[in-house]
């Protein structure tokens, strides 16, 4: 058989494997994997290297299914590689099977979860980012793209951020199928609408037709021979290709084929074809920096810095005590600061500009290949990337994020530059660390602590400058918190973080010339929770706690203290502080008390709670 | 004086209002502002048609500064336009003035906030489809866009859609001052890369000196003869344009001028020019369509329906019930349903592929004119659009959203897919409601309610077909709650909403059988919440309730009910029952069971509860 017949061979023997793993669950998305199929083929069987074998292999390729909806003809190049038997592709979607419904890194060949559309090609500008500029190796990082997943702007922030990098590592592949889930797509089979757009963004394009094997192994290999510039490979295919039953038609995205046995006669009947992956040429090993100590920046107790820059030498001091530590921002790192670690260690340092969903993205790229990224853009503005953060969680990601300018403390600015949905946004995020730290010493220590997180971390600062409580030599553990005033005749406690806090030991002060014992928690951990610190709060004050938080009400501090406290039923009596109308532009100290979450509004809350446990004891 | 001169000499006062805004807070975007002074300008003295006194004219052009930043250039045109005072402009950015840090609706002619780069074109695209497509009136949208907004994706998504709707009422003008925040932009003064790229995507494009008067003017005009495209004028500018110490040079973004009393000598000193802004040709009405009399679907009870079907089908009535209601979709509308409004009222209903960022902002762009959009997508894909969701919020829109596909229930296609974050994140929006139905003729009801709701409404439906539990009469208002099941002697209260109400109503069938009583509470109000119901229920039980929900613990149905009894001093044992681990692919019964959620589930909770209750009155 000659090279290209077998290319076309096991084309066909993806589209049956595709066709048979949907039969188990009578679900899944054969006909988006059977367009693919011949461009996957030659990838495989010619220009994939990869050791299947060691996963872990620095030299390896990676391949990114943006698309990934078509998990079924990922799992049938793996059964095509010798990686999952027969017997488990079948087991595509079943409880307990690794084969879900969209690929996840549970599959050690898989390096970031895909499924939601318009991740994969910035998750793989990230990996060949980390490709040129960290590692230093030669391997490429190819991307299998849906043709309606081009409509996603995130897109077209990878083209042109690959294109400003310079990244000839990488190469998309664009399935372009005509249909999307719903019908046809904006611009059908009209190739020429894609390639314009993306030379215009600075890429090289090919158009092709996507199931000639000749035509789709000529253009890789023009894809590797050019330099200076990523690579599109814009291919027509045809959805269902193979099955007149589906082929080309509306009505059959994400369904699994009516009759399998039909179509896999029709597709010439089940293949065993094994292909032996070319491994990497390069063994090489990828290029590290200089790991040195760590000497975090120490700030002198009662001094005022802001969090903020506290956040940017530390994390340059870090980058000085760990070669792995990478940083990256949304073109405001004259205010977040991450510029002291641009300029500390340049090589190490990516400006995203003001594209956030590409910088989240492109945390993740990273750390597919061990790197460590701190990624910082305005807390307000993390909500961008939103559904990159979320599907960071499904792709087991470890990145640290930190949001600066946060709540209403910013000032005039005004609500567009407040982050007041940070904490809940990212709360809910699974396996994340939220931290809210209130000084310098206390940011520098938990920045450092961070990067050993496995996970989403998240680190909220603030804009002004705040006094410095802290010790620069106390420590912090991820999931404690910091009792910073009781006394034995505690009446109430008063719980805040970050900005609030400073409020919180005002208002203390306060309540203490009025004989008023307050205890003040700073719950710097938002989560994990310190939950038994605050329930011997409860316990010492009879339940009576002040929340305050520079935030919306909802899912923020507040909710996360009365969820620590679910099962307490010796009673509470919880006055949540937080911003309950839309703020508008003012001086901070303006904006705290019209909010209701400075000093004075604390003082009023607590003594409306000791009030009422008094008019109770009578 | 030339009409040339005149525009130079507007300039220049738009130049000299916005330094002297700054100088009373001493914060702002002068010079961003200085850049774009001589391109509105012309637009001011000429092409746009406003009549301030009616700003709700139906005729009136829209300007749109999607570079919100630039705010004392707007206002210093609305002082041109005679519709603020000089003495109003000086109060810019303090504490109860209107002229805010970043533009928002409060002042009557501002459209939507801006202030989050790269989101009023995608706005203001909205808009032009309404005059296009809704209004069928032949009023224009400007819009001013910054050079580094262009690498948002959303940027984009506008560019994409603006061309597939070929709406040629729209004119994106970009101001390349070549610096952004932090420093140079990624193309500098290259125009050729903005207009290469937005000839790719189908606009028209011109680029021009955006200090030339003459060629600003013109490129307006053409902008205006331009059809079944949109036009962008790409203009070279300088940023602080007309005073040396600032005048291309970095360090001086978002600051207001050291020396502002120089800088407006340097400008040829305060102007007081004042311009009769051309009225709206047109005095045209706006385009309506029939309404009739709302006949909502009805369900028999003890059937089976998702509720995203009853989303689809009561959105189809609605429509059919008034004129003003519009859909959109991500197109995923044989999904969500919305497919059954796009074949009642196709010409009320707009796709927006795969583009949720574009979706969101087209809903508000729609909202600006009066009509009433309903938008739809998987919950999980919201995320996507957080920010722009945030920002309706800001521009004070009262937009319609629906995330179908919610939680683990959806089964088979994973994670991924599985919105397990919208609650949390819906919650946290300044204004928000919250809904979460769980039978057909509950959905059909809350679909007309939000209707006429401010503000961001959200509805959050499931995939699988679940039992119609209410009669097609029964009543649900906004911020109420069902109390399904109850006794005299209720020992455990069960709060659910959605999917695991009747996982609810299944265990407290369980419970009945072990002589247990459980109350079932229908929480499909998440925000507002009937805070009543939920304390009645605590107190008749002893404050132990079970919640259940499929979401993340965080920000949720039960953090909500345990904010709404705060206060609760007699005490609550709340167990807290949600999605604790990552979901895989699996049967909906399977991943219900496996996080926790289940019918099972919740009677072990229940009885726990029962049982330390027991224990502690032994």
């Amino acid at each position: 058989m000659s090279e290209h017949d077998f290319w076309r061979e096991l084309g066909q023997q993806l589209r049956v494997d595709s066709v048979r793993a949907a039969v188990a669950t009578k679900s899944g998305h054969p006909t988006s994997s059977m367009s693919a199929a011949d461009l996957m083929a030659v990838l495989l069987a010619k220009h994939l290297r990869y050791d299947f074998d060691r996963p872990e292999h620095p030299g390896n390729d990676h391949l990114v299914f943006s698309k990934g909806h078509a998990s079924p003809l990922l799992y049938a190049l793996f059964k095509a590689a010798g990686a999952v038997t027969d017997d488990e592709l079948l087991t595509f979607r079943q409880f307990g099977s690794r084969l879900e419904g969209h690929p996840t890194p549970i599959i050690p060949w898989v390096d970031v979860a895909t499924g939601s559309l318009g991740q994969g090609l910035p998750f793989a500008f990230g990996v060949a980012l980390a490709g040129k500029r960290l590692d230093r190796l030669p391997y490429r990082v190819w991307t299998l793209c849906g043709d309606s997943e081009m409509a996603e702007g995130s897109m077209w922030e990878a083209f042109e951020h690959a294109a400003y990098y310079e990244l000839d590592n990488l190469t998309a592949v664009i399935d372009v199928n005509r249909l999307g889930q719903r019908g046809e797509t904006m611009h059908g089979w009209d190739l020429d609408s894609y390639a314009d757009r993306a030379r215009a963004f600075g890429w090289h394009a090919i158009t092709i037709d996507g199931h000639d094997v000749e035509q789709i192994d000529r253009a890789y290999s023009e894809a590797a021979e050019t330099t200076d510039r990523p690579t599109v490979v814009v291919a027509k295919t045809v959805k269902g290709k193979g099955v007149k039953a589906v082929q080309d038609k509306e009505g059959f995205h994400g369904k699994a084929l009516d009759d399998p046995a039909e179509a896999i006669e029709e597709l010439g009947g089940k293949r065993n074809i094994r292909i032996e992956v070319a491994r990497p040429e390069s063994d090489g090993r990828p290029h590290s920096f200089p790991t040195g100590k760590l000497k975090l920046p120490r700030y002198e107790v009662g001094s005022e810095e802001a969090t903020r820059k506290a956040y940017g030498e530390a994390l340059a001091a870090l980058g000085a005590g760990r070669g792995d530590v990478v940083a990256l921002d949304g073109e405001v790192s004259n205010s977040t600061f991450a510029e002291i670690f641009a300029k500390a260690h340049p090589d190490r340092y990516f400006e995203m500009y003001i594209a956030e969903q590409q910088m989240v993205a492109a945390a993740v790229g990273l750390q597919v290949r061990g790197w460590v990224p701190f990624a910082s853009t305005f807390a307000a503005f993390f909500t961008r990337a939103y559904d990159f953060i979320r599907m960071a969680a499904v792709s087991r990601a470890d990145i640290c994020l930190s949001g600066s300018h946060a709540g209403v403390s910013i000032g005039e600015d005004g609500p567009s530059q407040m982050g007041l949905e940070d904490l809940a946004m990212m709360r809910a995020v699974h396996s994340s660390t939220v931290l809210y730290p209130c000084d310098a010493n206390q940011t520098a220590k938990l920045v450092a602590a961070t990067a050993d997180l496995e996970g989403i971390s998240y680190m909220r600062t603030t804009r002004a400058a705040t006094p410095v409580v802290y010790d620069p030599d106390e420590d912090f553990s991820i999931g404690g918190s910091k009792v910073i005033r009781s006394s034995d005749d505690d009446e109430v406690a008063i719980v805040a973080a970050g900005i609030t806090l400073h409020e919180a030991l005002k208002a203390a002060d306060t309540l203490a010339e009025e004989g008023v014992g307050a205890r003040v928690i700073d719950l710097y951990s938002l989560k994990p929770i310190d939950a038994e610190t605050l329930r011997t709060a409860a316990e010492a004050t009879g339940g009576r706690i002040v929340t305050v938080e520079d935030h919306w009400p909802e899912g923020g501090l507040g909710e996360a203290v009365l969820a620590a406290l679910a099962d307490r039923d010796e009673g509470l009596r919880v006055e949540l502080l937080a911003v309950r109308e839309m703020p508008t532009s003012g001086k901070p100290a303006e904006l705290l008390a019209a909010a209701g979450i400075d000093a004075d509004a604390i003082v009023e809350a607590a003594r409306r709670l000791v009030a009422a446990a008094a008019a109770v004891s009578k």
